[in-house]
């Protein structure tokens, strides 16, 4: 089993790097309501190696540190660490092989999210927040028990039916979020939860007025090629 | 095309004192829970000339520093900043050009403010306190597309129908609110999510008692001429 | 008019340490999230003199110092303090003088609480902790103008028949409380906003399954009687 | 009556040990939004005697301090301490004595848990989270009053027929819940809000799917062998 002593010192770097982002941003989690106690999970790719850095399974938020987050490679075999990474890695290492452009992922059971989840029923699209950040409805994935590949696998089929989309609700379980890094998956896990939550609140005033499909497309396009510093 | 340097002393000193103010508002923004992750903005215009300050695009309330803040003219022009304003500038900008009494303007996601505008409805007047800041039901304007000053035309129009409202809920959008300056407009926006709050959880009991319009005028004219220090 | 050097030493040394306390009250509020920005006040009746200390009228929660404390006598005069009472002070005013064991008065716009408010519906005695706290439902009171008098008179009418409630909901308004001391009535504050959210929440469950009387009366006794440290 | 003179300096040091972890606990009940006020208590069972640490009765959580924890023996009797004990020692001794074990209680009154013992519903198991935690439905107990040991009678019956679960709503009241010791018992208290929350938001969206049983049992078997750091 490779260590990480086999890997050249610019890898090493990026993990003492990546080490420190993946274990910061859990604090968002924390700051943003997405997680209670330990669950939820943030994974970040590294650029200069088939590597991945994960949070450490069940363990407290106030402990996190970067030297607890996990090394893994893309199989989800550990090659630093002194804890076990989250249960949740092979689906992490499952996305990143199959999704060449994802370098982030989080997964959380944020409660509004979660509601969802547990009916089964994708988020429609009533807000302009939504065009710009899912392109449409937050869509649903498949039931799967926990532990293996199969969560992964489930993300990715349903992407592929929603590319615009940064999340998937798993039924009955919760969200899991993509993004360019850790932090552009941070933020959608806490967009996704902010949209569930009002279009749930939405939901409960009365008929939600859904956006025409031309308007979304036209609010997606501007924000992911206009908005914020380019 | 203008720049900073092009204005008296007495002009670039109230710059630097708006900048300050707008950025340290948008902490507001977060303590009232108003905003997640950048979805949110504040500005003000100037007293000493016909310029304003506003949020630049999709930075992180944490890393928003007061020379972070944009100068534009109020057409939406930059005048001074490192970064590009918030893509609501040109919305910002008509509001100001067409209410000569309005100096601070707060766009923002709220939760179940934006959850009103999704169904279109307007949030009844079932409480004094609404009566106080609002002198009757908060509206709703129309959807219109990000990105033009389209917004802030909608909000205008709305407003000349709602005269002692500072709040528009935008339709499928959020709400956008006024004041004298933008300490006014952010607190206007912090009580709009909080009726909408109230309102919404009464909805959910059962039938809401609306105030008499006779009261409603007693309350907000003590309130606009009576309540405070003066 | 009186001012406070007509006082006594004693007086004058209870007012300071009043305004103190009726300051950092003020927190608690804030904590327990019961106000947004101006939207509440404390007040507490000293026991030296037919006075009380009471928040100033429409000054942030930030900006409120023992100072700016205003001391009034029971009819609402102002006797100390740079800035104007509360609006609501010829309420608490009204309250002192006619339940002569309340030295603390408190009221918010806390949202679940003023939810049941604005439909006029008493909070039904569905937890042990009613029991304990009120003594039955909490009542709601009349409609009333904001301004003088008349919800002060409301609130105690109102408890004339609720005896051992602590807290009336104001129709339309918010609840006012009331308790031995200041810390009493925020405490009672902080209560009737976590019932009101409780027995709100069961109440889209289903059907609450209400206290029995009798068992009602137990925990009261028990609790005023037995709980705490004595 | 014995005091803790009477005990060996080894049970004399847990003493010491288990009164700082159970006051520090009582934070994380306020960071996870578990109570108001003082409305619950933690206790810890100790492992060098039949001894037990419990908070004192009534006293706010901003002045809970390590000393302040009551000493009682596994009937309820006050070993050392300055304070009178939880109204619910009886009921915590109580399930000392007959789960065995036991070594962590938690009381709240946390909104959402809460909601649903007021109108005596189950949570349904819409979660994997749930099929983690708590093995199924997490359960409703009897109705009792205040004060005796009964609470612990129904939390003990309640879970003689749940054997996964480490919570119980008791009826009209609040959550109980139990653990290895006492964070695991708050972690359970913590976990039980955020399912109760969660289903009780699914609930308002439409038809929850519930688990299959069988699913839940390869939940419960992973999470409780495999999960965390072993």
């Amino acid at each position: 089993m490779a260590t990480l002593a086999d890997y050249s010192p610019e890898v090493r770097a990026e993990v003492k790097q990546v080490r420190e982002q993946v274990a910061t941003l859990h604090e968002q989690l924390i700051k943003w309501n997405l997680v209670v106690w330990t669950a939820g999970n943030v994974s970040q790719r590294l650029r200069s190696a088939d590597l991945m850095v994960i949070k450490p399974s069940g363990v407290r938020y106030d402990f996190l540190t970067p030297q607890s987050m996990v090394v893994t490679d893309l199989e989800g075999n550990v090659v630093d660490g002194l804890e076990a990474p989250s249960s949740d890695t092979a689906s992490h290492a499952y996305i990143y092989r199959h999704m060449p452009n994802v370098y982030g992922v989080v997964h959380t059971h944020s409660t509004y999210a979660t509601a969802w989840a547990a009916t089964g029923k994708e988020i429609p699209c009533g807000l302009t927040m939504m065009g710009d950040e899912f392109g449409g409805p937050v869509p649903v994935g498949p039931f799967e028990l926990i532990g293996s590949e199969q969560i992964g696998k489930g993300v990715v089929e349903t992407l592929e039916r929603y590319p615009h989309s940064p999340a998937v609700l798993m039924r009955n379980h919760g969200p899991f979020t993509i993004g360019k890094d850790a932090e552009d998956a941070v933020k959608a896990a806490a967009m996704t939860e902010e949209v569930a939550h009002t279009m749930w609140a939405a939901s409960q005033l009365g008929k939600i007025i859904e956006l025409d499909p031309d308007d979304i497309d036209k609010l997606n396009d501007r924000y992911q090629n206009v908005y914020g510093q380019h």
